[in-house]
């Protein structure tokens, strides 16, 4: 373990590499991006040995400080997880560069023409805990959008994370791209951290991925502003017009295909005209998965169900747990939802489209959806390629953050002599 | 004077109301704001003598204050610009509604069907200070795009800004929106910015219209999200393939139309190539137009001219003076611009194309021209009604902040049943 002082040091030495590398990589051409994220992830598949090595040292090590059953999830390497990095990685080299992208233009009657185009941020800080393939995803998502990015792997997939890191700098040199435009930080000192949080001369923005203590330290001691991804407190409302077979198959599939994603179902919330019907058949449905049903008073006449406490409003389990309540009505729930909910994703499961509209209008979430699984709430899903996360802020980026939402714009203007009168 | 408690007790007040009234505007018709804008219009040219004679209040105070010959234009109302402010008023009223567009919208083979659509961003604040038209406007612009606003106008136009805060405040009433919908803090006291600074539960972001001073307070102790407004050290790169008739009307125009606004210029580069034709012309020019020319070592020779010194480099004058140096490229007046400039607005007078597109592509400020003005660096010139300010940040909002600016997104996902595989 360094001292502060070094640790200081060494974060400022990391943010004018990265610095450095930014303004190369910004105006870097489209062919050597896509090339260097290949050669990553020709590299990572080369090096996947290496690669599972380091990880069953990270096991151990989480082993040793008894992480949950869904952060050794998180923390897990297999070949097909592999498989997934190295597609992850080829699926954004083969996206469309957004870098110059026009992204609008128009003449104006002075005879200005006027585009706006999308530029690079420059220099991004990531700071996410368990997950290793984050390291590739938020490396390949930066190097597509022109940023140089600085990444704070979490202690627990710290090995993980420099086997990956090796392969992506690799497919930088291959490309001639420089190799500081993906830098991990080489300590697992938590003061590293709060120094990228200060570093506003060399960082534009960081990206917290992961829990709500590393999340709610970030949002309270950043200065560097922050793409904010809160937990994925993520409701369900079954309206009163909800169609009764998609009701079961969207409930269940949100809650149990993988509980410990930010999409992962959190709170059910049932029109109390059809709690007898439709409500009392996916309690069961969900009961006979296995799953824990925390039922509000109205509901524990059901076989099975446990009694919701306060406690479980609001409540992010991660895990095969879901809390379930009654409503009055849909503004019932649209309050609920306003009080309990992370501004994450909701869904409403109705066939009435006023009740979608309205739900649509009057909830602010990242993502509202109607009819559909809320395991759907990932970038790869939306069409974006990898992700670094889901932002539930409402600043720059919101909902699935991949490459295009890294980027600025600025404007191009053209005249020809042209004054303002 | 109030005391401290007595202020955070007014501020919290304040932001309570914002935040109940925002809920409301996010959801209010096009119909009913565009009504709102348009009565307000209509109240303030009924209302200008009572507006002229708040404004002479301010003059008084002003002079009494011994403000600068800027500050005090900045300050002054006439009839034609209460005539202004009426027509930007009509101008943001006429506009498209920006909220509920559907900013984009696709397919996924899954069956989803996913739009992007803007959403207000919910409680905007803003701190300006002496220009009482930025009530109107910033008030226009929130309104508009569905956001409450909170106002802290400057102590040297107190009384203008609530002259023309209460012809808003009519114009709401007649439309049948929520009057909190336009908020002006009613006190002097800078206790008032500092608690607007920290209000992270009822205000969504702040945005400072004011000089270095202000600008630098607000990103220093602020909490809540900032759309930062920096100096607009403004730069003309005259290249050595400058058409000698554009290279005059553009310089003069973008120094002289109007020194005291961010988009004029601050200081000349010009191509050694050229400086004994095109230079020397345009620096007599400025001369005879009265502008103090502050002329590096190599230009002192022209009649007319005073030294400049280092700490003419990276200057916002905004006033009749221009520095000037002689480069030896257009990568010396890149690295001139990016060591001294503020990204606000930067401009390059050539008739070479690659030139153009090198500037272009290796300059980050968030508005880049060619031959044109930089003082059509404004909102109302690039099509889009008023506007609260130019950005200089990265994050969000960049360049002329309009309406739609003032928004955000969230994604409407809808399904038929669809679960994930």
């Amino acid at each position: 373990m360094k001292d502060q002082t070094e640790i200081a040091a060494l974060m400022a030495e990391i943010g004018a590499r990265a610095r450095a590398a930014s303004a190369d990589l910004a105006i870097a051409d489209a062919a050597s991006k896509r090339a260097a994220l290949e050669a990553a992830a020709e590299a990572v598949w080369a090096g996947r040995g290496e690669i599972l090595a380091a990880n069953a040292r990270d096991l151990d090590y989480g082993r040793d400080k008894g992480l949950s059953h869904a952060m050794m999830d998180r923390l897990a390497l297999d070949e097909a997880r592999i498989q997934g990095i190295v597609d992850g990685l080829r699926a954004v080299a083969a996206q469309d560069d957004p870098v110059g992208e026009v992204l609008a233009e128009w003449d104006r009657p002075t005879g200005l023409h006027i585009r706006r185009v999308r530029t690079p941020l420059g220099v991004v800080g990531v700071i996410y805990e368990s997950r290793p393939n984050v390291t590739a995803d938020a490396g390949a998502l930066c190097v597509k959008s022109g940023n140089a990015v600085i990444l704070r792997g979490g202690s627990e997939s710290f090995h993980s994370s420099g086997a990956i890191h090796a392969c992506l700098v690799a497919g930088l040199r291959a490309a001639g791209l420089p190799e500081d435009a993906i830098q991990l930080v080489p300590t697992r000192d938590r003061a590293a951290v709060e120094a990228m949080l200060t570093m506003t001369d060399t960082i534009d923005v960081i990206i917290p991925r992961g829990g709500k203590g590393l999340v709610g330290l970030v949002q309270r001691d950043a200065r560097v502003p922050v793409f904010a991804h809160l937990e994925g407190i993520v409701h369900i409302y079954l309206d009163a017009a909800a169609d009764a077979a998609k009701a079961l198959r969207v409930v269940l599939n949100a809650k149990t295909r993988r509980t410990g994603i930010c999409g992962a179902a959190e709170c059910l919330l049932i029109h109390r005209d059809i709690v007898d019907t439709i409500g009392r058949d996916v309690i069961r449905a969900l009961i006979e998965a296995g799953v824990e049903v925390r039922a509000d008073a109205a509901l524990q006449g059901i076989a099975g169900t446990v009694p919701a406490t306060d406690e479980d409003w609001g409540r992010e389990y991660l895990d095969s747990i879901i809390a379930v309540k009654v409503v009055e009505n849909i503004d019932d729930a649209i309050a609920h939802i306003r009080r309990y909910g992370s501004n994450h994703t909701e869904c409403i499961v109705t066939e009435a489209d006023a009740a979608a509209a309205r739900f649509f209008a009057r909830l602010d979430s990242a993502i509202l959806m109607r009819n559909a699984s809320t395991q759907f709430a990932d970038g790869g899903e939306f069409g974006m390629g990898a992700e670094i996360g889901i932002a539930t802020g409402k600043m720059h980026a919101r909902g699935p953050v991949g490459a295009a939402q890294l980027t600025s714009f600025k404007y191009l203007v053209e005249g020809d002599g042209t004054v303002r009168a």
